[in-house]
């Protein structure tokens, strides 16, 4: 037995295991795990009094995405550089097809952004706008390819939204390919009456975005996606949920042993509707679909996390500067005099596990094995890349975090690596960090600073997403 | 690296994980997991195409019990026998305080039943009758010595039940000494209403049994336990759970944030009422309490294991012949002319991994992973004995078993190793075998023969239950 | 004091109160209740041992409505003919607004079809196809005319179905003018593309109608309806609500205060998806949109009506022939070889007094007060129609029933005076039967036959129905 | 038509119907209610522009009741002169059973109370302390002579309490027999055990009355009760329901069809655990059982009055002076150095229309027709007094209130008649006045004065509750 690296003495925690043992790496996989593996000719790190976690994979992120005349911060040099540092390993990135186009055109578009720049592994889920019949079984190739879930919106009339017999029908067609349907649940039609109204009053400060998108039109929404994959008999995941309400059709949905999954982000868990208030334009800096919402309800999603209405916390990373981007294009100052036009999204890919370590499982809101879980485990198992990713165990990637558990940090956007010029969390200390990532058994992070280096990711091709989810239904 | 012994290749599952590996046991506990442990020296036991599970662990048996004028038919040597053929490889068994004694004199009584005689690992719940205050600093003693849980009936009047102040003052005294109620839930004093009628219309057959214990008189006991723990601010385990509407009071529980926690058995999950009605006297087999229910309601159970309403499969295993035991006492024939004489208790020791495998598993009702978790991981976390039992990780005792899961045979009370005339599942063909047992290292059921031996089960010291039920909580 | 006529010793029933008592009628109205009126210079009517009910009001019918190229069976004086036989005296109707006309044309159209024709009183809603922002507000202009109430449709795609944001406009529109909504909930989205897949299946026969449209796509749409009312902050009341999962979306909208009322219609509560089954093109009669549900379900409407989840019984009365109608269009035949082409509706203004008596009050499902609720005093409170309409009191026109409980009579298509070939209830026996009648005073059935005339009804103008709606919600 | 009396021109209110009409008098009980009732040798009141409510019914007083060594305040004589002021014209009060006492013994002893000195009619409901089995069957003599309704408790071991057994046994006694058993619904085992607690730790003041006697202790006690009722499958009726979560057990009973019914009280609805913080102690005004509720369960509670999750409001009234009583007794003083030793119980009796009307009626919590529901109408419905009390009908007692919605007053004890030294709600401004009221013809109230006299009120036997409640299920 001779392995690359040895990670020793290490906590080393699964979605249901927290013991100590050494970990054998070689050939970039994990071959041994161990009390005392012999570290000769290895490369030793020692890990004593740390945890060993699973690379965290981060589901839904949007990097060198144009929007509204304007491009996303982050690409994916910048955003896996970033999310490396913060002990992501893996990520979901979503592709886009535009209205017209043939999928796999969008597809190759991304394929040609993420090719030669990705620091850490990547795939892909697929944006649908245009689903005419006869393009249904253009969906059939892409999960042949690895492209195995397809992502709807039911928001934003005129852009991306579907209507639901479009729904429908793609959710009929992943019955058949064992792709999945994504679902961004909020009831499009509702919001732009609103948001009409809203501007016609002259209330056009960032807080109306908010105002304008009620809880409601989010838990409506989250039923109806529920009812039709229902109906299709297929499984469904819902993306960002961040109204308690939805989250309950969710755990009704479970409960009468329907396939719903859902994933929230950490800006529901750590923020609120109150952000929108602070002074100036200030309030734009949180400005995302769905919005923040009111205090009190992140506890009714720490609890789903929890006791499992929510299965995965992924982040909705979606980097707009306040003001001009490193690429020169216009930030969220376009909106300064119309809420409406502020582009929405915000930065997060690198916060999320110091986030979630810091106030889930310090507070004792999760266990350390849900937190791994939510993180990683589930999020692998649900979108085709488990065992090869989301756990620590052997045969598995050698994508591991070295976590201290004790050190202190403060998350600042003067220090953080997204290309973003502010941080949702600026100040916020934060116990717990992110000391040595290892990807495929290369160590990317290196004492909290990044060794990595752009092009070392690799484009993972995922099982069947749909499959996959079904396969985790019972239990 | 050298070891005892190397399981090879087999596919191990945890409660989250399912890979291919070697186990690398020495000194009775796995010291490493990997892809090509090397077995020089070592036992070599190849498991290419099967399963190695954690040894199981049935927290809910009742091993030389005396019963109304009679004994439980296994004694500590034939129930672990039977269990470790079972793929079982630790119990908790239920050592009874009788009404005048201190809680001490139970324990010695049972440390003295065990001792010397069981072949698998075992630790005691304390059932307790009669708990004035000045004896509830006793407890906490218990707790000292690793008895760690204690048992409290909400029926059998007179004999066993206990009134909602002294279930209140004990939760009380756990929520200061780490340990946790384990409560039989079911309103005696309805019940006891209904058998006076029943009997006082000559309704004397084993149906009876059934008809005069309500699944509602279970549901209330269930939402009163949890009400009482609730106030007290403790966790709460409910035993042997048989109805889906006392499920629902579990589930509703834990959504509100409420650690509690529910067990059902392999009866309550594979028959029903309707073998009652078997011709004669037959319907005797069955009599337990709570009763089997009728069909349909196992389909509700079935979901709540994997959906995590329910977190544990246990037997509560308690036999009583048909006739007359090997030690001469009466079995269920004491109650042929009136129901409610009939030992309550049926045997299930040895059938439990087999059963659940085989209907939970192969239909898809469970995966794999859940599988493991309600009969080995959550058993062992809520009662103090991870992660030395119940995952198959760097570091735990070597208690495992490798199962075929294409191997078939069929439960006969002829096969069986239980002590007991008949088999609850007389004639059911199994898929899937548990072929080899491991304890702390130590082969003890070899290709499918028991190769152990009596005495070489030790008792297990319990960590505080409630702490651990605590700790599990979040998530 | 002397009046008109005097009803003498019936037991007169209201939403509350059962009591023996004579009933004065004079110039139309009631103006008298007591227990020994001078019969001096009155027409007396004996009532002993009989009910005196409030005439009933049906708020959904469909007369003289042009549908896919045929009409229906009944128009105005043939429907409400055989309404008065049926104990009802007002009815709802609804006026249709197609696309690109005016609401008014549509109003105009109606006014026409029942002039100088109907039997008993009448009033309308009407149905929107064609809302753009607008002519919203030519929905103010049909409150001030006293047609309160308009109905949308999420079903029908390209024919009645109107989108998300219009319902949403609509609703806000009735906010200022204390209008209401009325709604048809399917998604129809999803029932088209069943539709699609089955008939390119070749499954054509008329079980297919119901098997397109699942209980799901009802529940769905129900529960968006109230979203968007709940967003609005708005009534809204659900037409012929016939799912129990649609059900409980409008009892959870009540018990969060949400003032959200429905109806639901005989065929829902005695008949099921069984007589779509029947031999031949049998089941054709039955195809009426939402369809039969499988039997079970109306137990749950029954209760639910009890309860007060439901909150009136209409009949949704829409009349087409097997065969030929009397006009010479075609009828349900148009659909022989295509269930989609089967004109939806079916007769029932004639029977739902008599059914819901039978089934409902006999039985002991409903009490005499909660029948005369649901068939008279809750849709007049709900429409605008009280005090005028809807129960026995002082002051209220005098619109009565006499109703003998103890006479049975057999539905048949014989003997009906509806203008239809088939009734779906053909050889039901019904104990109970309306004996006499009066509309205003004046005796429009007499011994079980009409003794009216056409040209007798007049148009009900009616105040607001949301503000009557939102009158009712406490309590 | 001649009348005694014709109250003219007022605007009748019953559950259902609001009408302007002449109510005529005859003989005790309304004869006539008419447009223009000749009003020719009659008295004539004028009520234009005033409410014709049915006097109010009480279903939960305790008047001249032993407590602890002292006894309530008001006696027949006071209690009923209070009630009558304000608009309550029968009441049920509770008889007491004390332990090893025939039935028989207690209802004689009330009636000896009661004889002579009631200034209205009342019935009564039979308190039970002590049914051994031999004793079940005095129960149907109860019932034949007019007593029928037992209240048993799940409270006050020791004093009142009796066990689930009992409990059962009287529930199928009643099954037989058609009475009713009406319950308090606490836990008082875990209460018992809180309270010793407490005083153990020095907390002596008013407000450990309610920090003892936690809601989710009412909420068991009720579900309890509702579990026992199933399964005896008899209607049930529980007392001062005082906490949403009890409130929401009495609804899901009701809606899978079980007859549960619930009473809550105006302290419920309008005062708080926030009372019990006064200063000094002020707090033990408000000792009652159960106790006031924090802020915000009372909205919960309104809104179960208006959609039937609650249907009566009655007053428990039970009044303990502060100092002495005029009979010489001590009052709640008798608790000021030990909470548990305050006499349980508050004045209401006179204050529950005018609190009902001004806070429900008025701000849009309750119709007006519900507010006579719930003080009048479905009480005499459940309590078997229907036709005869409850409604304002032909053939009704003519038991009126004429009730001016705009005249204001005060509540304080200087002006009202209980004889008790305070008035929970003292100050508190009333608009709406209770102006004259009339028993059985004649007025007993005038001008807002009493003028009737004791002695006159009369023993109402009522006809079997648990029939009477069955018959209002359906509705």
């Amino acid at each position: 037995m001779n392995f690359d690296t040895v990670i020793q003495s290490g906590t080393v925690v699964t979605a249901a295991d927290t013991v100590v043992a050494d970990v054998g790496i070689k050939g970039g996989r994990i071959v041994a795990l161990g009390t005392d593996l012999p570290p000769t000719g290895a490369k030793v790190v020692n890990a004593e009094g740390k945890y060993v976690f699973p690379g965290a994979i981060d589901v839904h992120t949007h990097l060198d995405m144009p929007f509204g005349g304007t491009t996303t911060a982050d690409d994916f040099e910048s955003g896996t550089t970033a999310a490396a540092c913060g002990g992501t390993t893996s990520i979901v990135d979503f592709a886009i097809q535009y209205r017209g186009d043939e999928l796999r055109k969008g597809l190759d578009t991304w394929h040609g952004k993420a090719d030669g720049k990705a620091a850490i592994d990547y795939a892909f889920h697929m944006i649908c706008t245009d689903l005419p019949i006869a393009r249904l079984r253009d969906m059939d190739k892409l999960v042949d390819s690895g492209v195995t879930s397809f992502k709807l919106f039911m928001a934003y009339p005129g852009v991306f939204m579907v209507d639901d017999a479009t729904i429908f029908r793609a959710m009929l067609q992943t019955k058949e390919n064992g792709g999945m349907i994504c679902m961004h649940c909020e009831n499009g039609g509702v919001i732009d009456v609103l948001v009409q109204r809203a501007l016609a009053k002259g209330e056009t400060a960032p807080k109306y975005h908010a105002l304008t998108r009620p809880m409601t039109a989010e838990a409506e929404a989250t039923r109806r996606a529920i009812a039709l994959a229902e109906m299709a008999g297929v499984p469904l995941y819902v993306v960002h949920l961040s109204a308690g309400d939805a989250m309950e059709e969710i755990r009704k949905a479970r409960q009468r042993g329907v396939p719903a999954f859902a994933e929230t982000c950490p800006q529901y868990l750590f923020l609120s509707y109150e952000d929108y208030e602070r002074p100036g334009f200030e309030g734009a800096k949180y400005v995302m679909s769905p919005p923040l919402r009111p205090r009190g309800n992140e506890q009714r999603l720490w609890e789903g996390l929890a006791n499992n209405a929510l299965q995965v916390v992924s982040t909705d990373h979606c980097s707009f500067c306040m003001k001009v981007h490193g690429k020169g294009s216009m930030g969220k100052e376009l909106g300064r005099n119309d809420f409406s036009k502020i582009p929405n999204g915000a930065p997060g890919i690198e916060t999320r596990v110091h986030l979630l370590y810091d106030g889930g499982v310090r507070p004792g809101r999760l266990t350390l094995n849900r937190f791994v879980d939510v993180i990683a485990t589930t999020p692998a198992k649900l979108f085709g890349l488990y065992p090869r990713k989301g756990t620590v165990a052997v045969g598995s990637d050698a994508d591991l975090v070295i976590f201290d558990p004790k050190k202190r940090h403060v998350i600042s956007a003067e220090s953080h690596h997204m290309r973003v010029d502010y941080n949702p969390y600026e100040g916020r200390e934060i116990t717990g960090r992110v000391e040595q990532v290892f990807l495929r058994g290369e160590q990317i992070v290196t004492d909290a600073r990044f060794t990595g280096k752009a092009g070392h990711g690799t484009f993972l091709k995922r099982a069947p997403s749909g499959q996959a989810a079904l396969g985790l239904t019972a239990g």
